[in-house]
């Protein structure tokens, strides 16, 4: 028994490994991974690659290099038994191919499977283990945990600053803070994110591309926050080879020439009514980007939105890249009064800088 | 040849951590640590345990369970040979000794040995050699080596700032931001330097006592920067049952009712001229307390202080003890304008908080 249960263990640990090579191509889909082990052996390997394309399960069967009845199925998700989507369920062919035991991470919280998928591989005699190292199958899957759960998307702030906390020497002056080891780790992150997201002073000061560059990697959605419509069309951020691959959410309806261009640049508008105080509402951006499948969201500056997703706590994730510079006086990453606490999960050196990784709770 | 190296370096790493436990005892002298090894066993220890008492050599020597001839002597720190001190020179003991072999990791920087121990333990044909773990040395004795060098005290920034670098929620408004594993370390910090400093405002705001509580350890000299002479009677700092361990720079030569009131509380005053901007020369404070054997100081607080230290150059290390709380709006760390980078050496965890440690350079 005890043999038993670290060799699920160890298995399951592959499952997350291979699992993360869907990174940067699944959304909206799940991270998911899946051995087949006969007699102490791994007899098929297979991940989910791609939104649209074959499951993990369906995968590890056809890259078996023996017949898989009688073999045990890791995979960290539960099996899919919902017929509503591109491919066919998991779980009909996991008891068509014979297989007497199933050990699983995570239930799937997607209302449509949510322990069916368990229930019917037990109804059809398959023994099923569940809940091996839980928390690091959530962990893994935490973006498709808070868009199954909360529909809404998973929201990282990633702020890049001086030892004494400020994002800029000065309000409107451009300052690199950073050095090339936490640039290259930004633009992996931007490849694993759905959308990357910035206020319209960001796009006016620095004027970034917002791409995939330093690393190989998708770009994501660019994003701006720009109630006045003010960017100029100058932007780098609207040189698009790809079309609709940036989004503007604007209160600005009547500057309809404005509108044409930016579309014309590719650009697609969203046009929400502004809050009370006359910004963008962000819980309504959120609630716009869910409905258009992004599940998550690297919010990338400046101190304005910063602040408007920490004060509202519309954030899951903190991550501080930190330079071991004083600025002094100079534009702080935050503009709020509200003490808040976070929860440290991770530091690690990247070069001359730190990266530290918050929760939100 | 290559045991012999090997078992050097373990017994000089030996000699760092018997040295250690004299850290906050024996300043102004440097912490020394000493083995006495023959036939491959370790037959004597010793370290120097206060300023004025025996020097590691001779404990060791003391402490020896065998005859001590033809032994091997390991120590971090070149053996003295100067006489115009407190304790007899320990070369002369080495060689009378009859001890074969001396290894060492630094050379004395005193100008009165420097090379000279060695020099005279060579001449009496013991073997002698130098340089084992020599940047390891010089960092364990780094306050003893920059004293002796640069006639001034070794200075480190302690500094418990939130995770976007504001020490306080307003100015003149006590902030509680780290936890009680950052507290006991400071405590600690506390009873290895000579004196603990701090500005005037942070006396008025805070009303720190200043003291080691939280841990075992010896009280450091307390050092009010404090021009216009503006504490209150009633601070804790001047709650006094050690004499003297108070001390005030001020420009302030006037009020001599209040100067008086202090001195009666056990005060030690430094009047001394302010720079032209009318603040303290925090230069100058250094030189005096040189002057006085103060060989390492911990600068507390506040803002301004801080700043004087950076902006001019007059630290040599910096800790952070950061906090995972967002204050946005509050008083920064530093508020100088200079962009300075510094060099990270050490991360650590404490609880829920960071602490960062920066070299000067």
């Amino acid at each position: 028994m005890k043999d038993n249960s670290l060799n699920d263990i160890k298995y399951i640990k592959q499952c997350f490994n291979i699992a993360r090579k869907g990174l940067g191509h699944v959304s909206p889909n799940p991270l998911v991974g899946a051995l087949l082990v006969k007699n102490g052996k791994v007899i098929g390997k297979g991940y989910h690659k791609k939104s649209g394309h074959a499951h993990a399960e369906v995968n590890a069967i056809n890259n078996s290099t023996k017949n898989v009845a009688g073999a045990t199925l890791y995979c960290n998700l539960e099996p899919c038994c919902h017929t509503n989507k591109k491919t066919p369920p998991c779980v009909p062919l996991i008891i068509n191919s014979k297989i007497k035991r199933v050990v699983i991470s995570n239930l799937d919280p997607n209302k449509e499977v949510n322990g069916k998928g368990v229930k019917q591989l037990r109804e059809a005699r398959i023994e099923v283990l569940t809940g091996i190292l839980e928390k690091e199958g959530s962990e893994l899957n935490k973006v498709y945990f808070k868009y199954a759960q909360k529909k809404n998307p998973y929201v990282t702030l990633k702020i890049a600053q001086s030892l004494d906390g400020k994002i800029s020497e000065a309000k409107n002056k451009q300052t690199w803070l950073t050095g090339k080891e936490s640039i290259q780790y930004v633009h992996k992150l931007r490849s694993e994110y759905d959308a990357i997201l910035v206020g319209a002073n960001t796009i006016k000061v620095d004027n970034p591309l917002l791409t995939v560059r330093e690393v190989k990697g998708r770009n994501p959605i660019r994003i701006v926050i720009d109630g006045k419509l003010s960017i100029p069309l100058s932007s780098r951020v609207l040189d698009n080879n790809e079309p609709e691959k940036t989004w503007i959410f604007t209160s600005q309806k009547s500057n309809l020439r404005k509108l044409k261009q930016l579309e014309n640049k590719g650009v697609k508008i969203f046009s929400i009514k502004p809050a009370t105080d006359k910004k963008i509402n962000i819980k309504s951006v959120l609630t716009i980007l869910a409905k258009n499948k992004i599940t998550s969201v690297l919010v990338e500056g400046g101190q304005e939105i910063f602040s408007q997703f920490f004060n509202q706590k519309l954030f899951d994730e903190m991550i501080i890249l930190q330079n071991p510079k004083i600025l002094g006086k100079g534009l702080s990453s935050f503009n709020s009064t509200d003490l808040k606490k976070l929860h440290m999960r991770e530091i690690k050196q990247l070069g001359a800088d730190l990266r530290i990784v918050y929760d939100s709770k």
